[in-house]
C-alpha cells in the first residue's frame, strides 16, 4: 500500500521538534518521504487545515474491560473491585475478544496506534489486534498460582503466549505480573526469567494506592519499589504503571534500574488515589515517563488526547505552578518517550520510521486558529480524539479510509 | 419552526432525574411534547443510538478572546496577563466581533446553548450572539474609570448596553464589575445600582488567586468576599467566578447572600492557581454551583463536556475520595443549577421548557455501550463536545442542520 498526505502541517517530533509544512509519503509500512512529494499513491489525503502527527502510544490498558464502561463510577476502590470482579466471574473468552474489539475501535478512532495491555487470555486480545490492525504490546497477566482458576500455571500460560506470538508484525507479547499484592517473590522471579529468556518486556502495577504501600510495608518491612529491587526484579524491561506513591529514594532506585513509568493521571484522579505521581522528581532523576489510560472502568474512555491534558493540568495544579509541565513535554510522553520505552521504530514523523500516523482535521472549531505556532498547544490542550480524521498503523489505514481519494 | 426527534434516550434532568425513551417534539421555541409523538414536523432527526439532553450552560467566558487560543500556555499569571494585554492593546471592535463568532461556533458545535460572558464592548458580542443564535448573558466589563481608555464611563457604558438589549429574546444584558483589584467600592456600588435599576444580574471574579486575597487583605484588612459583603455588594444577583481561595466563614456568608458560584476547574488547574474551589463545603452550605470554561487562553477550549470531567475528577483527587463528586451532581451543575441561577426556563427536557437541546450521537466508540444505565456517566466521563450531533437553541437548529430530514 502507498499513501500520500498532501500539504499538511507535520508535527515531526524529530530531535529538533520541528513543525514542517509539506507532504508525507508512505510506502509499505514505512514513512518513505517527507517534503514536496510528486508521486501517484494508491490513497491520497488532501484537505485544507490538516496536520500529521505520530500515532499516540498508550502504555497502560486492560482493553477487554471496555464493555464495562460506566459500571463503577464514584465509588471507593473496594466497591470498584467488587463490581468488576462480579462481571469478570461470568466473563467468557468471547467477551474478552468482543471487549477488545470495542476498545481497539475506540483507540483507532481517537488516534492511538500502539497500546500496552495487561489481562488474562491475551490470546483473545491478540486475535482482535490482528483483526483490527492496531499495534499491541500484550502482557499476559500473571498472579500467584493459588489466586487463579486458569488451567496450567500463569507463568506457563504467559510463556506459551510469548512463544506463539513472538516475531509477529503487530503483536509483541510480554509478561505482566499483576502487582506485589498478587504476586509473591517466586512468581515475580519466574516471570522475570521468562522475560529474559525471550527478551520480552514486563509490565506491573507499582504503588497505585496508599493501601498497597501500607500493606506491603507491613508484610515485608519495605515499600513496593524497594522490595522489587531487593528481589532483583527491576530493570529496563519493566514498565511500571501508576507509581503514585513513591519516595524520592525509590525514584532514584527506579531510575538507576531503567524502569519505565506509565503515568495514568485520569484513572488516578477518578479513583481518588490521592497525591499524584511525583512527575517533577521522576523527570529530574532521568526517568522515562509515558502515558496510559488504564481501563475504561476508571478512565472512562481510551482517548489519549484527553489523557495528555489531564497529565499536564494535574501537575500544574498539584504544584501550584503552571510551569510544572508544558505541552511539548507531554506530547513527548505519548510519542517519542513511549516508542523508546517499547523499542519501537516509531513515535516521530521521519523518513524510515514506521508509518504509525494520525491525521488531524483542523477545521473543527476547537482547532482554530489552525497554525504552526499553536499546533502542539492545540494537540495537548484543546483537541480530543474525535478531531482525528484518519489513523494509519504499519502503513495501513485503520480509521477514516473513506476520507482518502 | 417545528422539530421532531424520534426514538431517543432522553436525559430529562426533571425532578426525578429520569432517563426516558421516546420522541421529543419542539414547536416554536418550546418543548411541546415528550413521549410517543406522531406528527409531521418541518425537521426530523432519526437515528439509531441517539440521546437528547438539555443544552449545556457555561457560566464564565470571555468569548472575544477565542482567537488567542494557545498564546499563553505554561507560564505564570504575570506573563499570562502580559501576553494577553499585548494582544488586547491592538485589538479592534472587529476583532472582538470575530473572536466572538469563533467562540460561539465552538460552543454550538460542542453542545453549549447558553453562556455568560464578561468583556469590554459586549455590543460586538451581542451582534455575534444574534447572528449565530446562541443564548448570551452578556456582561459589560466594568473597572474603575482611571483604568480604562474607553470613552464615557464604564458603568455608564454598561448601563447603555443594558438599556439597548433588555427584553431581547437571545441576549440578556448584565453588568460585570471585573474584580476587587480593578474595582473600588464606588464602582462596585454604582454597578450594583444599575443592576437593581434594570433587574439585571452581575458577574465578578472572586478570589481566583492567592495574590488577590493577599493584596486585598493588605489593603482593606479583609478577604475579598468578606469585604464585598461589608460594602453591601453581595446578593443573589451575583455570579462569582472561580472562588478558589475561600474560608469556611466566607462560604457561609456567600451562601446566606445567595451568591452563585461559577466553578472553572480547567482554567484553575491550567493556571496552577493552587488548591481548588472548596466544592464540598460550598455544597454542604447550600450554594448553587455552576460550571464555566473561562476563556480559551486558559482552558484552551470551550468544551463543557470536558469541563464536567475536570470538575468531577479535580475534587476526587483533591479529597483523596472518589465519592466527593458524582456524575449526576456534575451534570446538574451544567444544566438545572445554571438555569436556576440565570432565571432561565431551561436546563431540563420537559414540556413547556425552552427548546435548548443537544442531540448526542451514540455511535462513536467512546459512547459504547450506549444504554440508559450508563448514559449520565458517559456524558460526564466519556464523551466530549464533538460527540454532539446537533444543537438546538430557542427552537432553532444552530448546529447539525444537515443531519435532519
Amino acid at each position: 500500500m502507498s499513501i500520500l498526505i498532501k500539504d499538511s502541517l507535520i508535527v515531526t517530533q524529530n530531535e529538533k521538534r520541528e513543525i514542517k509544512k509539506g507532504d508525507v509519503y508512505v510506502e509499505d509500512n514505512l514513512i518513505s518521504e517527507i517534503g514536496k512529494v510528486n508521486v501517484e499513491a494508491e490513497y491520497k489525503f488532501e484537505g485544507k487545515n490538516i496536520a500529521v502527527m505520530p500515532g499516540l502510544i498508550n502504555t497502560h490498558n486492560h482493553v477487554p474491560m471496555t464493555f464495562m464502561r460506566g459500571i463503577a463510577d464514584d465509588v471507593d476502590l473496594f466497591e470498584f473491585l467488587e463490581r468488576v470482579w462480579k462481571v469478570e466471574e461470568g466473563m467468557t473468552k468471547e467477551d474478552i475478544y468482543r471487549g477488545s474489539i470495542m476498545g481497539i475501535e475506540e483507540m483507532l478512532r481517537t488516534g492511538t496506534t500502539t497500546f500496552v495491555d495487561m489481562y488474562s487470555y491475551e490470546d483473545e486480545v491478540a486475535k482482535a489486534v490482528k483483526e483490527k490492525g492496531i499495534r499491541g504490546f500484550l502482557g499476559w497477566a500473571v498472579v500467584d498460582e493459588e489466586l487463579t482458576t486458569q488451567g496450567g500455571t500463569p507463568v506457563g500460560n504467559a510463556e506459551e503466549f510469548i512463544k506463539e506470538y513472538r516475531g509477529d508484525d503487530l503483536v509483541t507479547p510480554l509478561i505482566a505480573p499483576h502487582a506485589v499484592y498478587t504476586c509473591g517473590e517466586e512468581t515475580l522471579l519466574k516471570a522475570k526469567e521468562v522475560a529474559e529468556k525471550y527478551d520480552a518486556l514486563m509490565t506491573i502495577h507499582i504503588s497505585e494506592t496508599r493501601k498497597e504501600v501500607y500493606d506491603h510495608r507491613k508484610k515485608t518491612g519495605m515499600r513496593p519499589a524497594e522490595w522489587l529491587d531487593k528481589i532483583g526484579f527491576l530493570s529496563n524491561r519493566v514498565i511500571g504503571a501508576h507509581m503514585v506513591w513513591l519516595t524520592l529514594r525509590e525514584i532514584k532506585l527506579l531510575s538507576e534500574r531503567g524502569v519505565i513509568a506509565s503515568h495514568n493521571p485520569t484513572s488516578n484522579m477518578k479513583l481518588g488515589n490521592g497525591g499524584s505521581m511525583p512527575l517533577v522528581e521522576m523527570l529530574q532523576n532521568g526517568m522515562n515517563v509515558t502515558l496510559g489510560t488504564d481501563s475504561v472502568v476508571s478512565n472512562n474512555n481510551l482517548d489519549m488526547f484527553e489523557v495528555m491534558k489531564f497529565a499536564a493540568l494535574l501537575h500544574k495544579n498539584e504544584r501550584w505552578d503552571p510551569k510544572a509541565t508544558n505541552a511539548q513535554m507531554i506530547l513527548d510522553f505519548a510519542t517519542v518517550n513511549a516508542a523508546k520505552a517499547l523499542g519501537l521504530n516509531a513515535g516521530s514523523v521521519e523518513e524510515g520510521k514506521l508509518a504509525d500516523l494520525v491525521i488531524i482535521d483542523g477545521n473543527e472549531p476547537n482547532a482554530k486558529p489552525f497554525k504552526k505556532e499553536n499546533l502542539v498547544s492545540n494537540i495537548v490542550y484543546s483537541l480530543n480524539g474525535l478531531n482525528v480524521a484518519a489513523t494509519i498503523v504499519d502503513g495501513k489505514i485503520r480509521y477514516g479510509e473513506e476520507k482518502f481519494s
